[in-house]
């Protein structure tokens, strides 16, 4: 048998007015990637081969963010927005090329799960030209109801139109449906708009479908994973929605979160097992952590790789090409940017380190600054292993510490250090006896004169 | 038609015994400040163009810190205290100037919106004589209930004398009264103290009022305005009330807070449209936060105004008359006191400044420190526009960069450095040649020694 | 009276499967101890004078746990796993000394207070051979259920053998029983395994019991304290559930929590009166803070003393052995270690402070590292009282400053400085004319050809 052709549909159109927001709607991030981006992943995760992005409000800004995360998506504009069924239509141009099944999406519903997805794919294979997505609402006021006869959907009823019958149904529309691709077009053109608001809505295709002899059916998902977002309060419920389920994951793979509602992980998070995360953390995108880490208290991570062992923060800051090595330690108020770190490594307190290569086994001394910027370009500051770098080094880029050298506490290194040597970079001391107590004084007597 | 002259008389004599603190209750904070004025704000908001507070337990301590924030209220001791009643009468001089309406109100009830208080004063303009402010209770155990007869509200009964029928009343007292000005006095007299702690209840002038035939009403609010804080619990959920409101507050208004159970704000704190915040982010009090301004995890601002575009944190911390310009960026564990950035400048890591001015588009270095303080006096900080600030410089203040100006990394500056020109303030490098392998095998030779 | 004998038997056998950790489940920690020392602690709080654990999966690093946090405790291993009442017969040893009570207890059961453990004590004092701690489940569903006949407890039932009938019961089996000293061996040996899963389980001893025509008792506590931990996720809520019951101790003692919910405490934490906590505040294991101290947002302690009326933070980093004296002030990023920080001293900004001595009002710039390692060993830094020392000063450890004596900013200090002397170890500023512009368009040009 060979595979059944999927186009997903993903309406990305609207205008998001109660966001109040110059951002597009569907690009307000969920899970630290915009919600469209997190719908055609699961589009494409439940087996859509093809990907067809309606956009409207803001289309030049959207269409340039797919041109990067999803290249093959095929974008279409919306010019008016007149309803679900013409958004869907303004994709006629994919639905030239043949598909088995269409599923159509929305861009500010972030949170529906590839198996939910998949399993309105699994409906229509089964035989039902047309299949929706619908939920058991715990509170379904508001919904569009789900009327059936047996197993066949005969029409959705929005809350306005319904009668008091109807508004005991619980089984509500999600919107999301699915349609054996050769039908859908025909099914689109005959939606009318002799409504309220002359528009095309989707939901017509049902009562068509039935009039035509199709077979509709229902599939039954989560309420949660429905939650469409129109105004901030509803991003951030989805927000929330979208970290309690990485927490769970976290805790079922063998993470332990001392305080789970105070971790927030991005959609790409990856925490290896027993790596123990204290309260207060945060995981931005790209991060990947191996087995045993140890990240405590109000640490912030993105982009960065820790290997097994590793114990970071409290208060660690690692930044995008921080790569840490096994067994390495990264420690309060520590910065790491672009830079690689090797196993036993420690840099425990008050340091920038960026744009640079340390060691296996080197200790980076407190208030250690890398200066990799000189307004203009980026340098490199290469330092070797078993290196002892004193307090407040600052090391002017590009430079290097041989493996095994050190740098006296308080040095500016502007030049290569050889293994094994010593830079010394600071004045020698010298001490004013006396001379504190007469400033001290001095300064009484201008506060007295000022007083 | 003249604006009716409204007293708010607020009693703020409690003890607080269960609060179990050397602070008076009423000074205790909800929001960023003492919830005595929280609740003298709301009054004000309603339109009272007098306040009288009524002090007691740690009387001096409240007059004080009410010399400062609300200068034109007159204070009334309370010297014993002998009821609620006894509490209003203490303020009798207030009454000498006539008022068409008084409305007594409670310092340690800090959560009342100013509608709800302007809604009592509606009734008593609408020709009502004392009305009382109460609430459908969830679960109204331990309240005083209000009986009523129709509309006319005909006497308040406490738990304690409740009978079967009157316990099942859900509509209950919040404490919160508005009178006739003219009649208070008269009833007030009236109030006896023949209970069980021979105290003077102001709830007993109800059945006085409708015994000589005035007109008594309910005005209904909602249950969380009247939370009442008699212990640190209490002060906690009230601190979660304003909390809630304010996040919601925010995201309505075009915020994203990301995590919103984690911001935390101010009575004051104002946010512009597609502001971001992320995790972790504390707003004491006097924050202004401009439009697009993006406020990452683990940022603590005080008294700081942000403008639009700028980028802060993670962790950064704005102190008091903190003024960072447009597009600024201001970075990781870097802190901000009494000073203005100006449009794109940039301090992205570990620094300090203080008492300071920079200009335009200049790059402060990690690990910049000003010296802004010789033991007595303040000093001030001047950097000009476009100026690279080498990592690890400190500036010994009072200083000043000219435009364009440089500074060598892990420079000390303590005299002007012109425009355009490059300050050296540090030491030149020296390496010893197998120094380190020396000091390495010196250090073992007296652990071993010492093991 | 003599007090009676109490043997506690803590079961902390089992492999934790459902961890996914290569840690034994009874070390993973709850409250910032492992689960097994909270048991014991409680045990012991509640009267037990013998402690025998019968450890099993990961023995040996449960063993070497148990010789340092409960040396006095015996330790036996139950070397396979064929139920419960098999698992304290594993502790057989331990009765051969005369216990007027046994108590059983898990080790993964870290919630039950040191009360109800004396309240099952209790029963047993009353006459009661042996005694079954209950709770009223707020669902039932898989716990053993308790039938009761009047105040005699007639048999544990589990769910899966339960009829319709005893599955309404709600009153549910903790697992944690106490029995009379001398009859327990005789109950245990009795007990059969002719079950599904051939194991001894320790709830077959009542039906011997009622057989035998002892005396069976149920005391009932609350279901909170049961909960017992087979994943992360009731890691999470045993967390949850620990750090709850801190929260409102702490209030209730008259400590105010901004946001209870954002502050972390360990088993041990000690908050004096009036101690206000801001958001986000994590206290690790072994701090001790005294009345009037003020623990700003973001800070973190661990092993701490604060004295009465300082401040930390926001950002204060306390590790073990910082002693922090009255009305000091540590302040924003920095990192105190086992330091002794004496009255009045004020430590503001990004400093790291470690194997230090600092007097009273003192005043330690900002950026001021001690460096105290030398690759081998610790170093002692000796600050005097009313020392000024200078921002970005790096202080070489072994070092000492004198009483009244200063560091100007920016030196490294190398050598004792003497009470009332300035130290200068800082070289003089040049400054290079039009220096900066020239290297600007060298870089500028450089660009150009890169570009």
């Amino acid at each position: 048998m060979t595979a059944r052709r999927c186009l997903a549909v993903v309406l990305a159109a609207g205008e998001g007015t109660r966001m109040r927001s110059a951002l597009p709607k569907v690009m307000h991030p969920v899970g630290g990637r915009p919600m469209l981006d997190a719908v055609i992943a699961s589009a494409r995760a439940a087996g859509a081969d093809r990907v067809a992005v309606v956009v409207g409000a803001g289309a030049d800004l959207v269409r340039r963010h797919l041109a990067r995360t999803a290249p093959d998506a095929s974008i279409h504009e919306q010019t008016e927005r007149l309803g679900t069924a013409h958004a869907v239509l303004a994709a006629r141009a994919a639905f030239a090329e043949p598909a088995d099944e269409v599923v159509v999406l929305y861009g500010d519903t972030p949170l529906v799960r590839p198996e939910t997805i998949a399993a309105v794919r699994g409906r229509l294979a089964a035989g039902v030209d047309v299949a929706v997505l619908g939920f058991e609402a715990a509170d379904p006021t508001g919904y569009g109801r789900l009327v059936l006869d047996g197993e066949r959907l005969v029409r959705i009823v929005e809350e306005r139109d319904a009668d008091a019958e109807t508004r005991r149904i619980r089984l509500s529309n999600s919107g999301i449906m699915g349609f054996r691709g050769d039908l859908l077009p025909g099914l689109l053109d005959a939606v009318g708009n002799a409504n309220a608001k002359g528009e095309y809505y989707l939901t017509d295709a049902i009562e068509i479908a039935v009039g035509r002899g199709l077979a509709t059916g229902v599939v039954v998902g989560p309420e949660d994973e429905f939650l469409g977002v129109n105004d901030r309060v509803q991003l951030a419920v989805a927000e929330a929605v979208f970290q309690g389920r990485a927490r769970i994951a976290a805790m079922r793979a063998g993470a332990t979160l001392q305080a789970p509602e105070t971790v927030f992980f991005s959609h790409d998070t990856r925490l290896g097992r027993d790596v123990v995360v204290e309260p207060n953390v945060v995981f931005g995108p790209g991060v990947t952590v191996a087995d045993g880490v140890v990240v405590r208290a109000f640490s912030h991570l993105e982009g960065a790789t820790v290997a097994a062992g590793a114990t970071l923060g409290p208060y660690a800051r690692l930044r995008p090409e921080a790569s840490i090595g096994e067994g390495a330690h990264i420690g309060n108020f520590v910065e790491i940017k672009k830079a690689d770190i090797a196993a036993g490594a420690k840099i425990n307190h008050l340091s920038y380190i960026g744009d640079a290569v340390v060691g296996a086994g080197t200790n980076v001394g407190a208030g250690t600054i890398t200066c990799n910027y000189d307004g203009v370009f980026k340098h490199l500051t290469r330092i070797g292993a078993g290196v002892f770098v004193g307090s407040n080094t600052t090391l002017v880029a590009p430079v290097a510490i041989g493996d095994g050298g050190y740098t006296a506490a308080g040095s500016v290194v502007t030049a290569d250090v050889p293994a094994d040597a010593v830079a010394f970079g600071r004045a020698r001391q010298e001490n004013k006896p006396g001379r504190a107590r007469e400033i001290r004084e001095a300064l009484a007597a201008k506060k007295a004169r000022k007083g």
